[in-house]
């Protein structure tokens, strides 16, 4: 794959679609596969939850059988627990996503888990897959490490502390997730201070800062962002969670500053027009409604 | 008045309403009383132009006349030409803002003048304010500055020199404004680069990219912000202008970030909600349905 300056992954097909009414899962995977064609590497189509707790996440196995083996693109997976991982492997999943929280209330309503429990679940998601015929990438998202609307991360503190056990305890990447909105620039900077550059940053508009937020840790040397096409978004377990950062609102800003995303932007507009008649709502992403930029040269 | 961080301008009873459907001045005072109250010390109250071209600007003269005279805000209005100034200044305005454009398509359809007339427009409505009894401090707008949605302002030159010509033919302060959001992070480091950041800016959130710029602009030194309560507004006279940089949204990272910007942003989410009953609609700012951050140490 060519090095891009920045990598994006759009959650959109798993994190985008989970509040919404449920999509078929065949629909959902040609959002995927679409995502995919503009160019975009990595793709978070599916979570493998219960279906009793997620009913939108119904169908994972049937999104992921029909996923195209292609050079261009990873597809990712979020699974909640060993079980999840087995099935996903099952399933042909080959990138896992894990959510562990800052928060012990969140985690509590997200996957009925304490933090240190979610920990240990970790452990055996990363020893399945490490243990697979081929390994797979694990990437593990701390949620609500920037606040949390439940008032139980009070500092940066806390979140050095999970990441800290995290890299200590399982192979992969680390991703930092705003999941209510309450990032702000000074609190991006805070945490990277604590836990270094070399982290993801999934971020929600919540409160209208994601862009803000996002473009506050490139300056700073962040690499990786989560976002989803048409800003959809949000977790059920998190009231008012807010959209995604919209895949197209970051591509905008970053193709005028000459940074190279290798995602097609008029494709990601044209994927994003059509979200609403899958969801049945306008997108939340301004961008999608505004369009290109005009040209302003230096 | 207090020295502050940031200088922030509510120009929501001007450029918030004049695109709504028409508001009562009384109501529109009301609204301007209510953001002094909560600490804005800069206040844009109505315009003076023809109420056959902005319906809803109607009764400026009503609006001002009931406004008090207070050591803590300067009530601003935006005047189109000599008439306008003559009539502001009639009805006790002693501040105000004037706007030159970029674009020749755009500076015909908002004032029906080129822009060099509308520089001439300028020098007159200068004479008229600094001759008044008591001189009145002239803001002058440069709309269109960071991009045209008529494609005519192909790059930071023709913004450079249109600022460049103010400065040398009247008196008092510059405030670039992106009329219809096509600002970018390296737009506002391209044209601050070619004006010095002495410099207002008035920035809309038509592809969700206000806030990015106001820091990025704060960064590089810029001091001054024009914003709207709600994140209301948008010009009639380009089409999908969208919103102003939402007051609320502006304040909730600053006072995060320990800046001083003197406003109460408990009272600005206050006033903002109560908008919607005032023009028929949910307000764009998504800080006004979050609310404020939970707390969040370093």
């Amino acid at each position: 794959m060519v090095e891009r300056a920045v990598t994006i992954r759009d959650v959109g097909p798993r994190d985008g679609l989970q509040s919404e009414a449920p999509v078929d899962p065949q629909r959902r995977r040609e959002l995927a596969v679409a995502l995919a064609q503009a160019g975009v590497a990595e793709v978070e189509a599916a979570s493998f939850v219960s279906p009793r707790a997620v009913p939108s996440m119904a169908g994972a196995g049937d999104v992921f059988a029909g996923l195209p083996a292609l050079d261009s693109v990873r597809w990712w997976a979020l699974v909640p627990n060993r079980r999840g991982a087995e099935l996903a492997l099952a399933a042909g999943v080959r990138a896992l996503t894990v959510t562990v929280s800052a928060s012990p209330a969140y985690s509590h309503k997200n996957v009925g888990m304490s933090p240190l429990d979610a920990l240990a679940a970790l452990v055996e998601i990363a020893e399945i897959a490490v243990g697979a015929p081929e390994p797979a990438p694990l990437d593990t998202v701390v949620s609500c490490a920037f606040g949390s609307p439940f008032d139980d991360v009070a500092d940066v503190g806390v979140v050095a502390a999970m990441v800290e056990q995290i890299r200590a305890t399982v192979p992969g990447t680390v991703t930092l997730a705003d999941t209510t909105g309450t990032a702000t620039p000074r609190r991006i900077a805070a945490v990277l201070k604590a836990t270094g550059t070399d982290v993801g940053l999934h971020l929600h508009d919540t409160r209208g800062t994601a862009l803000a937020n996002a473009l506050a840790a490139m300056d700073l040397g962040v690499r990786w962002f989560d976002t989803s096409v048409g800003g959809l978004g949000g977790s059920p377990f998190a009231p008012g969670a807010g959209g995604n950062l919209a895949t197209e609102d970051l591509v905008l800003v970053l193709e005028d500053g000459g940074i190279d995303t290798g995602i097609d932007l008029d494709a990601i507009l044209r994927i994003s027009r059509g979200l609403s008649s899958l969801v049945g709502h306008a997108v939340p992403s301004r961008t999608s409604s505004a369009g290109r930029l005009p040209a302003f040269g230096d």
